[in-house]
């Protein structure tokens, strides 16, 4: 059965290559940066409406003509997306704020935003007869990846630092995955891949060297419309590792408006980012138009662990051309902040999430966010996956 | 604004007596039995129809007209509800069975199912004015409890047993709950609980001591419903700690009965423990209408270390009524179970989810369950909750 996506092509994100999406493709190979998918817009007008929408499944698979996927047999899926957008009052109400939302990515499968990537990326895979994936993982792309791929019948090869927390391993190799520690970094987990792929026979699922993780994380940015109505807030704080979902939701709004569903202003994409390692804030506030590779990268917030991201001009281009901005806090902030949210909200945030929390309260000091905006906090994962970060008995 | 509730008035299981919902109330003063809540079923059924419901948002409070709660503003809410309802083709076809599902309860608050009964029990507390809650819990309930009372504004007091997955610790204190651990299992924190609660002014929310933790369980028979079209499955296997989910969802049955939106056959309820404490499967089977305390009681699956249950006499005519049986399984089929089903369909079961795969396996070789029959295996956590059941690197 079609799942009457309207998917047309993919082009390559800076010289604007095209490449066939029936083929398996990676990256561009004219200039080594990301493809991204183009649909036929005007098609998904005519093919469905937004009223279509209560009807259908609360997961990510609602959006499916604009979704990569041509046939729903090859739809890989563990029930991900439709996650809760909730109103956290009362911590708003400390920094003066009435509307402040936490988009909650730890009520999913695997426990982490990392899911909606992977399913999309792993269901591809399968529509185009790929059998074995590797990946390079700060921690929860790899529990992601294993699950899908275990869901899928394929293999799966994941390259982790030796210090991930130690539950992604454990999800990791409970799903059959192989899994190597690597001493080093994610970067250096790239490297692995990149080297032994061909020999190994691996499709490479790493951030953005594949076109489709981005269309999963995408649908991050449809729900938060649907969610809202069809309004967007006017400022998105998210937590930049990889930074895909900030790039694949500035497109989800671009192909909203095109379909004519939301109009009017978008929001302000804000970047976040540990101190301990924030190649992007760096980049922005030097006014660059990519990153540079920051060196000893260290941070309990595993996945803002990313010394360089393969998407770093994209980033930076969304949170320019969205009026955002980026700020780092401190591992100290991030701490201070899971607990605050949790003894305020009752969300146990994973650090990554937690740093929007302590990075709103320094725009509200600045004058950066105003009282009478709508903000959303990105909770990228469960805090459940990192015991680590609590040693004593009093937290 | 009103939740349009059909609540009438709550009764003893046991004896008959009847309570008034508009007070606070605990368990049946004359016998010591669960209370049940009871509803204007022929209001509820002019007040909603079932097409109403795809409008309504993908949480368990879509079901509002037969919930407890009286006023919107009590509801306390992380997102709780509607948590994917997954095929798992590729593991019933290993023991011939091909319409096997998961209802993947991994995918809500606090990572477990203990979120929907304390969401609507901290909710009816709220309406009724309380401040102080206290718990005994073999683990998740805890968490649940801390993050709703957070959510509240309440305060929470926790006894656990020393030894219940340190997760369970953390994602408590982490919300600012109270926490002791005690030198025991949860029947010996449920005595200090009881003990205390006059002095300390605690309202115990202890299973089946109050009225509406059952409520919110019952959401997941709810669910299941509604997401097989109306139309429900012919056999459930369900891990029995307190049991609660087991008689909310019997409960559930017979109210959409009442409503007239389903009608033929209900499942036969399958009851699943550990061989390390069982007392539910030796009531069965013995033919006893109660359960004996079970003495020495030990098993990785922490939410099966209930060693009597108060609502044994519910659980067991449940059962009865139903067709069903229940069975045990060890704790080396449950680990064994939990990486098979992880390996097979990317799911990662917590060990009580995954003692219903075991059983199913036990089931077919017995020939209780057909292969044209539809099977609902209940996932009431997740796995990553129990990194200490995986202490190996090579698991």
């Amino acid at each position: 059965m079609s799942t009457h996506s309207c998917i047309t092509h993919l082009s390559c994100s800076h010289c604007g290559t095209t490449y066939d999406h029936r083929e398996l493709q990676t990256f561009c190979e004219a200039c080594n940066r990301p493809l991204l998918v183009h649909y036929d817009l005007e098609r998904a007008r005519r093919a469905f409406k937004k009223e279509d929408l209560p009807a259908r499944s609360p997961d990510m698979w609602r959006y499916r003509e604009i979704l990569p996927v041509l046939e729903t047999a090859n739809i890989v899926s563990l029930g991900e997306g439709m996650t809760p957008l909730i109103q956290v009052e009362k911590l708003g109400s400390r920094i003066g704020l009435e509307r402040v939302w936490v988009k909650d990515e730890s009520q999913i499968p695997t426990g982490s935003f990392k899911a909606r990537g992977l399913a999309a990326a792993v269901s591809k895979a399968k529509e185009l007869g790929v059998r074995r994936l590797a990946i390079p993982s700060a921690g929860n792309a790899a529990g992601a990846l294993a699950a899908y791929a275990a869901r899928a019948g394929m293999e799966s090869y994941i390259f982790m630092p030796r210090d991930v927390p130690r539950i992604n391993r454990i999800e990791s190799e409970v799903a059959g995955a192989h899994v190597t520690l690597v001493d080093g970094l994610i970067s250096d987990c790239g490297k692995i891949v990149a080297e032994k792929k061909a020999e190994m026979g691996w499709f490479d699922v790493s951030t953005l060297k594949e076109p489709y993780r981005i269309e999963g994380k995408k649908t991050m940015g449809l729900e938060i419309a649907e969610q809202f109505g069809w309004e967007l807030p006017d400022v998105i704080l998210y937590p930049t590792g990889g930074g895909t979902g900030l790039i694949g939701m500035w497109k989800a709004f671009a192909e909203l408006e095109e379909l004519g569903w939301i109009s009017g202003k978008k929001p302000r994409m804000i970047s976040v980012q540990s101190t301990g390692c924030d190649p992007v804030t760096r980049a922005f506030q030097a006014g660059q138009d990519h990153c540079e590779f920051f060196e000893n990268a260290q941070t309990l917030a595993a996945g803002l662990r990313v010394p360089k991201a393969f998407g770093d001009i994209l980033i930076l281009k969304a949170l320019r051309e969205s009026g955002g901005l980026a700020l780092s806090v401190s591992d100290e902030e991030i701490v201070a902040a899971v607990k605050e949210v949790a003894a305020s909200e009752g969300l146990f945030f994973c650090p990554e999430g937690a740093a929007t929390w302590a990075a709103l309260k320094r725009l509200r000091e600045d004058g950066l966010v105003q009282p009478d905006e709508t903000v959303v906090l990105f909770n990228t994962g469960s805090g459940l996956k990192y015991p680590e970060i609590f040693q004593s008995a009093s937290l």
